[in-house]
Parts: C-alpha cells; sequence; structure tokens
C-alpha cells in the first residue's frame, strides 16, 4: 500500500503565522499524499470576546450555543481554512479545503445531553473514505477544518484531534497511515519544563507506566487514548512531534514520540 | 453536449433563511449538472458594523481592507457556504463548498489602482474548467462563494455575478452552459414598480433601445452587459429570474428575461 501522511496542527502553530507559513511550507515539500487537519487556535475565541458571547469551556471542551457555532463556521471554515489552502497553492501544492459537510466527508451526531450540554458539537460516525482517496488519486490535497455535519442540514463543532485519528483510521483500509500530530514540544515529555526528556517510543505497556506514575497527564491523556485506539484500527504509526521538524519525518525513525501497539 | 446550470443567487434570497432553504430545495431538485454560486447578503456588513469596521463603498461596490476581507472570508467563505452545503447535502445533494482557492478552482488579479483604490478585490484571470468538470463527472455539485485568490497566497474579494459569468464562460467548453440570475423581482422589468412589466427577451437591439431611453439603468446595466458577454464567449443563454421560479425553468421557455445575441 501506499503512503498516506495525516498530519494535525494545533492552535499554537495557527495562532503564529510565520510559524503557520514555515510549516505549510514544510507540508508542501514533503512528497506522496497527505491530509492535513487544522484545529482553531485562539482566533475564534477573539472573535467570540469581540462580538461579546462568552466563551464556556468544560474540562478543556467548548460548549457551543448556536452564536458560537457560527463563530467557528466563520473561522474554522473560513478564514483559517482559506489562508491556509491559499497559501498552499502559492507552494504548488494543489489543495482543497473540506469541511465534513463537503463532499460529505465526516458525518458526526450531536453530542447527546447528558450532565453537559456540549451544544453543537459533533461526534464522528463515518468518514468517507472514498471521496478523500478520489480527491487524493486526483492530486488534491484535503485541508480539513474542525467541523462536520449530521446529514439532517447542521454542522458540528467537533475536535480536531479526533477528526484525525478518526480519519487516519478510515483511509487506512487504503493506504499505509501516518498519523502525525505536531505540536509546539519536541514530543511527549517526562518533564514538561525539559525539552530534552523526549520519550521516543510509547507502547502500551510504558504508558500505562507513565500513567500510573502521573508523568503523563491533562491534555496529553485524551491524545494519546486517540493514538492507541487508531493503532488498533490499523493505522500504521501516530508520532506526535515538533511542528519545526516536519520535514525529517521522512528521513529519520527517530523523531518525536512515536507510539506503537506492542514492544 | 450535455447542460449545465449555472445558478446564481444574491443577498436577498441569503438574507432570508426560509426563502434560502425554499431555493435550496428547488436547487436539489433540478435534475442535470449545476453549480451554484452564492453572493454575501448583509451578513458581512452586519458583522463589520458589530465589528466596529467602516464599511466603505464605492459605486456599490465594496472597498476591501485587510479587516474587511477577513470578515468576507469569515462570512462568505465559512458561514454561508457551509449552511447552504450542509442543507444540500440533507437534500441529497452532494454538494461541495469552494473558493477560488481550492483546487486553484477561480485566478485572480488584485484591482490594479487607479483612481479608487478597491483594496484586496479581485479581477478574474481564470476559471479550472478542467478541476470543476472533474467534480460535476463525479456526482459533485459545486457551491462557489464570491472569493478567488491570487496564487500567491492572497484571497480576493470578487463579485458574485461576475464569477458566475466566468464560470459559465469558461464551463462553456464541455457543456450546453444556461447562467441563470435569480433574483428578487419576476425579471428585467420596465417599471421596477410593476411586476407585470417583465421584459421576456432582450438581445442587443431592444437592450440599446432600452439603455438610451433609460429604461434599464444603475445596478442592472452591469449585470446585463456581463449577460451579453457571456453570450459572445458561448453561453447557450443567459436568464433573469425569481428564484421561486426554478423549478418551472427546465418546462417552459417563457420564464423571467431571457438573454439572447441575435433577434
Amino acid at each position: 500500500m501506499e503512503n498516506l501522511y495525516i498530519i494535525k496542527i494545533g492552535g499554537n502553530i495557527i495562532d503564529n503565522p510565520s510559524k503557520l507559513t514555515q510549516f505549510l511550507q514544510k507540508f508542501s515539500a514533503l512528497e506522496g499524499k497527505k491530509i492535513l487537519i487544522h484545529g482553531g487556535g485562539k482566533i475564534a475565541s477573539q472573535l467570540a470576546d469581540k462580538l461579546g458571547l462568552e466563551v464556556k469551556m468544560h474540562k478543556g471542551r467548548r460548549i457551543t450555543d448556536q452564536e458560537m457555532l457560527d463563530v467557528v463556521l466563520m473561522v474554522y471554515g473560513g478564514l483559517i481554512n482559506k489562508n491556509i489552502v491559499s497559501q498552499l497553492q502559492s507552494l504548488q501544492c494543489n489543495s482543497i479545503g473540506l469541511t465534513g459537510a463537503d463532499m460529505n466527508v465526516i458525518r458526526a451526531i450531536k453530542r447527546p445531553v447528558k450532565e453537559i450540554d456540549y451544544g453543537f458539537v459533533g461526534d464522528v460516525t463515518e468518514v468517507n473514505q472514498k471521496a478523500l482517496s478520489d480527491l487524493l488519486e486526483n492530486g488534491y490535497m484535503p485541508v480539513i477544518a474542525p467541523l462536520t455535519h449530521d446529514g439532517s442540514g447542521l454542522m458540528l463543532n467537533t475536535n480536531a484531534d479526533t477528526i484525525a485519528s478518526e480519519v487516519a483510521v478510515a483511509m487506512a483500509a487504503v493506504y499505509k497511515t501516518h498519523l502525525l500530530y505536531c505540536f509546539e514540544k519536541k514530543g511527549v515529555l517526562t518533564d514538561v519544563n525539559d525539552e530534552n526528556s523526549v520519550i521516543p517510543l510509547l507502547n502500551e505497556q510504558n504508558y500505562a507506566h507513565y500513567l500510573a506514575e502521573n508523568v503523563i497527564f491533562a491534555g496529553m491523556i485524551p491524545k494519546l487514548d486517540n493514538a492507541f485506539a487508531a493503532l488498533r484500527k490499523g493505522v500504521t504509526q501516530v508520532v506526535i512531534f515538533e511542528a519545526d521538524s516536519l520535514s525529517e519525518i521522512e528521513k529519520t525513525a527517530f523523531i518525536g514520540t512515536k507510539i506503537i501497539l506492542g514492544k
């Protein structure tokens, strides 16, 4: 099977125009087929602020009411997505910006209300592997905003990490799929203050150990749980690393934190 | 050649959610291949107002500074485009939202500064007929926002009427192309206050006459000039009519104002 890179970039890159441009240069230069998934960064919250909307969060997740849904549609689906696509076009990377609604690429259901009503937040139910493969085979690189739809006309706000892993799992049916999470650190660190404390390899055994010892905690846990779930569903490898190192990903196996199932 | 409908909807439909939904139902029901081009409506100006930006106009055209460019990227490329696409998906119309940057579909140059600096406004230089045809042949209906790109990373604000006629001209190379302008009146009227005064047929002869008599004036002139230009470049017909009548377009030749070259 052919290689496919599914690359997720987070807010710290999106919020910094020069970092974003540097990253997009490296993304363009990466040979072969690739899909970019971008988060939202602080721009949505800043716009909400300017509009006098209250930003509501629960455990690090945004609560999306109707007005906030409009904000994320505008910022993720419009501003950020089109800025990325136009920059990639200038770098000869023929990209196409997508939300889950476009080509029916990602379906979701509005998250059921339990203790918390997250509002217009979607849990992914289906990724349209065929539509994404058609684009890739025709030379177009999808750039996916963290937005899905429910098939009944409703757009939904969806976590970008989750979209990345769901897309990687779906594409694993037809490609050798590498799921790459680019962020601001060199990898998963044993000491957040020491960039040299990268854990080079995480498997299920030492992950359990790090969790028990509280070495890995907070926002990193759902990311890693997602990573292991993706591997169990056929993704070849998951790597968490610094965006600056993207150009090295093809050349060396020793970069960031590589996550695998076994030993 | 196969028929292709290029349908442009304006602000009065976009600004009215129930009218938009009714229109999209008719658009979905229209058989065969079709491309939807949407304008912006008042939402961009309303957002600009809320953000304390000054809306600058010159002869009915918006002057687009950097902040206003961000607003139209958000509103046209995000909010409006994705609301339309998700509604079409719910109507079993497999649509894909595009700006000119996506798949490099529409290139433009930033309008040269003469007496007026229009800012980030693009004049179309090239429509990627191949990319649009590929989508249509694969069963996807493009929904195009009035935004283009310059190929150097810059997004540009572009008049939706112009995009519609440029797309129609480009597609005329491979389809029998019908350019349909949907608006709030039954057609081009000889008396703006009388909906029964529709001019059924406009050709170059009677158009010149109506212009000389000041029967046709103001905003209708660039629209009609565009229409005649499109016909001269191979578009089969141009029809200006009321959005409500879209479902009749296949059944009757007598709807709205039909624009043709000769007698």
